[in-house]
């Protein structure tokens, strides 16, 4: 059941059709998907935003009056922002699977009366998608002015346009993949065991709420985030940020071993603010959902093919060269894929030095083309 | 003590003079190198060059009579090879702190009769490269024909060089860096920390030759050393080699986020070759060690000036575009500095897949690099 809103909680909650049928088997049963909006629907209902998040961002994508607090993508969505919501009406969802107010597996499976944990179904990047249609359907909208995709968000939405043919007029991918490569593979692989070999993981048994590190998986969770952060900026942001800059003595541990460089504890600080902040369970969940996409499942083994079959009016795809998780080579296969399948595609290669978080961070170029691809749509 | 010399193993061993000063305090008793020796030495003792190691190989670098087991750089080692034993004396020398010999945190320290584990001093690449000078000198030898350093051992190299003036005629600088960058730092820091953060890790006190993992730090070993491998090669490499083959279902375990890619269980196999097989208190060690490294020390904050102060005839330097551990830009460093500093330097920039692990692997090209540079060194 989904619970119900908060004062300062601007989320809105949609009960899924029950039973919701998963992709890899097994169904959900009275599911919801927690989602946020922005703006005003208008009367033609043709000015919708979706937007997809990465693994691990809510749907809280900016301040509203209800949740004054800054979203994720604050510095994007607003009256007069890249996604002006003086003119669009954006729903931002959150994935199902994330425990960031969706059904996931730390939500109590009806049929027991307890968490799912590990009897949650096998959760694909399409039950994402499909999720997200419902959500969107359940609001009126039967095509979406754009969607927008980042990172795992964007390998959801290509399968939201290619399960649902003429629910999206135009699309913006942003830093992602049209399949999981084995460089990407092998870090989230990497990141699972560090969980799972966490002996206070306890095969997904770990509590939920505990307040003290002794029956949670704060060990592995810290590996997993760092590893992450590792991956998704770039060395030539850090040689400028950190270089060799030590830590002062007083901000050093008198351990062997301890923290000596800044960049270490940039680290740090990145593990201390997610730990606690994300289910561990559904962090394998979507981490290995987003290993198992691959659009060539639906072109006979072929990306290309698999793309072709996504049929929109048009599309923007960013990537950035100093992405190492999502290399710039796959968005230019989905900028070809896209425009073989007859789309006006617009294809932006950005240098920034931040890797694959530019999208969060180098707001300056994500706003100039997001921004002026929504203007030239609205006003087309 | 030096170990005696056994029967199917080629080491030798040198005890270093006693007590060894550490650059950072503290110093050794009674330390020793292994070492061993390819091809014979000129009457002039000028035929000798040596090689330096990256963290983990042994001074097994090729097989010989004693020992016909292959070494770690066994293509490039041996009669008409690129390392040509029939003209060369060749000397590989396992670092000072490594457990493939030499004195290091499992050895036992004679003050104590029991392993230094964390008592061991803090262990810097100067360290290793002033043990190295001292056993090329027991063997009569006062000024290499060429020093080889790879990866770390290229570290270790420019120390050998900055401290003992005069000792190098040639140098083959081979896919390493003048400093440790914030990009490796932290990676290394992540890996140091998967191995500390293990209980069984046990501040150092696990049991040294434990069969059983109760007592040994297995989950801590073989994370580290799986974001060794993947730091070791690159993503172009494993797109062709894996892409996203699955393991047959026979090969893979019944239980949840078990491995399912290729890519998966290339980095298990990895991992179970290298997890009992070095010491991890060592690790921490040399880790620790690289971090530390920066030419710039001795350069007033720079690193050109660093590299100024060497002072050899000639050089080649060699790095790899797919390297993102020792990115080429370090490479083009290190030729810049001996440039500047009067040295006649050859730059090769390779385009081979295998990122950092390619003078492994792309022997054809390293042979080709190497053989020729040693070819015109002994004939001019």
């Amino acid at each position: 059941m989904a619970p119900n809103a908060q004062a300062g909680d601007a989320r809105l909650y949609f009960e899924l059709p029950s039973p919701f049928p998963m992709k890899r088997g097994g169904q959900l049963h009275d599911a919801h998907i927690a989602y946020e909006t922005w703006g005003v629907l208008s009367p033609a209902h043709d000015n919708a935003v979706l937007i997809l998040t990465g693994l691990s961002p809510s749907a809280h994508a900016a301040s509203s009056s209800r949740d004054p607090s800054p979203g994720w993508w604050e510095a994007m969505i607003g009256p007069g922002k890249a996604i002006d919501t003086d003119r669009w009406f954006v729903i931002c969802v959150n994935s199902l699977g994330s425990d960031k107010g969706s059904t996931c597996p730390a939500s109590i499976d009806p049929a027991s009366g307890k968490p799912y944990r590990l009897s949650f179904p096998e959760l694909a990047l399409e039950d994402v998608a499909n999720a997200a249609h419902a959500t969107v359907s359940h609001l009126g909208i039967s095509r979406l002015g754009c969607l927008i995709g980042c990172s795992m968000g964007g390998m959801s939405a290509l399968a939201y346009m290619l399960l649902h043919p003429g629910s999206v007029c135009a699309h913006i991918s942003v830093d992602t993949a049209p399949q999981a490569q084995p460089f990407a593979i092998a870090i989230r692989s990497l990141q699972r065991e560090a969980i799972r070999l966490d002996p206070r993981w306890d095969e997904g048994n770990y509590d939920i709420h505990a307040k003290d590190s002794n029956h949670y998986p704060d060990t592995g969770m810290s590996i997993a985030r760092k590893l992450g952060v590792i991956t998704y900026r770039s060395a030539m942001e850090w040689n400028g940020r950190f270089a060799r800059i030590r830590l002062d003595s007083e901000q050093r541990a008198d351990e062997p071993f301890a923290r000596e460089f800044q960049v270490e504890s940039y680290l740090e600080g990145h593990a201390r603010r997610f730990v606690r902040h994300f289910d561990p369970n559904s962090y394998l969940y979507l981490s290995r959902a987003s290993d198992w996409f691959d659009i060539a499942e639906y072109g006979h083994g072929s990306v290309l093919e698999g793309l072709k079959r996504i049929c929109i009016d048009c599309a923007m795809v960013i990537g950035v060269s100093t992405d190492i998780l999502f290399p710039l080579q796959q968005q230019e296969q989905i900028a070809e894929g896209l425009q073989a399948a007859g789309a006006s595609v617009e294809f932006v290669a950005l240098d920034s030095p931040q890797g694959h978080d530019a999208f969060l961070v180098d707001i300056d170029n994500y706003s100039r083309a997001i921004g002026g691809f929504l203007n030239r749509l609205a006003s087309a």
